[in-house]
């Protein structure tokens, strides 16, 4: 069972697992409002686009509990304000302005007095979070077929169930295949230099009561050589029109290894990851937090519209 | 001027830079027996295969400075004891037992008594010292012409001056370029698991005022494709009859990755190092410490006998 990275508390507040406190602590935190949120998101407690898009979203309703009582036009001057708050806390994070977007946009559209605006923003930050588990869900069906049983996967960063809503993006076909009574082994390079894969990879599949083994990233290379690695599964933090995808800082040498020693190299993420603005990955590479893999090097596409093999084409 | 890892000091104690203070702190610590140097080598204080050799045959002299005054088979009796307290401090060190034979064999086969063999002792590990020294600075002049004006070098671990008593082996091409005054920039990998690169290697090359940066390991192939490495040189733990070498683990990805982005790989290391016994690198893959690059990925070796292109063949 994977772990759940997000929640509604009884009370209505945004309930999350401080992901700094992992994997020493698992620290669970009572967001109360939007302020609390932006914080969360700022401070790295909650990361992963997706799960900041949910976590924000939330945030709106949580912080407009008190306000429910209040005049249409009040409620949407504070929910206004909420919205460029929680903007502000991650400027760059695409998933995150998107989510606020769709929140602001359905409240502009109802009619009525707070109470009403409230309760179909509750209804919409809770479809958000279920069409992630959903687009979850999909991208792991899409991509069951590729790990087998006792397959030996190597993963990079943290796809997971604490970057979603739901079961994550790349360990999503190795969530599914472990349900299906699947053993499996999983190589989790350990992602520096902020390490998300040996605070949060290693942490939420051992959870799960998935085996996984630590290991430096420069281990990879080796590991291929003696053939103890079937399947590489990465996501992917924005996919051009022609395939070449932007992702943590390490997925491009592992790709060029993949391709040297015959492994398959599988990007898992949301079709919506794909930027129909960006014709190749030719710019993307400024980030040096980041690194960016040509489409040549990727065996297969895993995404909530099934598994796509090159030629990307972009649709 | 590159960093001295070792020295005597005035009393005659062993003078060491304490490793594992660095880059923090550079701690100096006067060794006074074979025992201090024993418990050194077993906490990292002091580590590299040459450096070890020759504090191990340094700590020896410091060891019996009080037994100068003692007849012959007292003086030899002891120094056997203190020869296998040394070797046991680590017992893969290969250079380690070859450093402390040497000792123990010409103090056999000298005749007198304590101060006479205690005298050859000092002259035996002052040459062990300064032959070390003299070949490191045979691999720099070697290594030399790969070095240009405005060359872009990346390099692993630590193969560098806190590794030898001379200026290092990888590291020995780039501070002769840079004392021939051409202006480098050199990219250190930061050597997970143990963090080599990040805290002696970036250390000991700001010190000489070489311009360094250190990047995370998986790092280095974004680099690479940007073309922003014009060379990579490594150290080697041993070297096979076919040019297979062993090496810190993440080696072998480096070569993988510079093979298939055209740059040049040269792995620099004493002609010592070349392993007769071994055939080639199939074996000495069971410790995950290191790793065997195989040798149709070099483009040189770079040894105090000179610059040497494949094929190998073990001469």
């Amino acid at each position: 069972m994977s772990v759940q990275a997000i929640a509604w508390s009884p009370t209505g507040a945004v309930r999350i697992i401080d992901q700094r406190a992992l994997p020493e602590a698992r620290l669970e935190r009572d967001l109360e409002g939007a302020e609390a949120v932006a914080e969360a998101i700022r401070t790295l407690q909650v990361r992963g686009a997706p799960l900041i898009g949910i976590a924000a979203a939330m945030g709106l309703v949580a912080g407009t509990r008190e306000l429910r009582g209040a005049p249409r036009e009040q409620f949407l001057a504070r929910l206004g304000q909420l919205v460029e708050l929680l903007a502000a806390a991650r400027p760059t994070a695409v998933n995150l302005r998107w989510a606020l977007d769709r929140m602001a946009a359905v409240a502009a559209h109802l009619p009525g007095a707070g109470s009403a605006i409230w309760e179909r923003l509750h209804a919409e930050a809770t479809a958000i979070w279920e069409e992630d588990r959903a687009m979850c869900r999909r991208i792991g069906e899409a991509g069951l077929p590729l790990v087998p049983d006792g397959a030996k996967v190597l993963t990079h960063c943290n796809a997971g169930a604490l970057a979603t809503g739901g079961i994550g993006t790349a360990l999503a076909p190795i969530y599914l295949a472990h349900e299906a009574g699947r053993t499996l082994h999983i190589f989790v390079d350990e992602t520096r230099p902020v390490l998300q894969g040996a605070r949060l990879t290693a942490w939420e599949l051992s959870h799960a009561g998935i085996r996984c083994t630590l290991i430096a990233d420069a281990a990879a290379g080796s590991l291929m050589r003696q053939a103890k690695v079937d399947l590489v599964l990465v996501g992917a933090d924005r996919i051009a029109v022609n395939g070449d995808f932007a992702n943590k800082i390490g997925t491009y040498p592992l790709a060029v290894l993949a391709r040297h020693h015959g492994v398959p190299f599988y990007c898992a993420a949301p079709s919506s990851t794909i930027d129909a603005s960006l014709q190749d990955g030719a710019v993307a590479a400024l980030n040096p937090a980041f690194d960016v893999t040509p489409a040549r090097y990727v065996t297969g596409y895993i995404t909530d519209r099934g598994l796509r093999k090159p030629p990307f084409g972009g649709n």
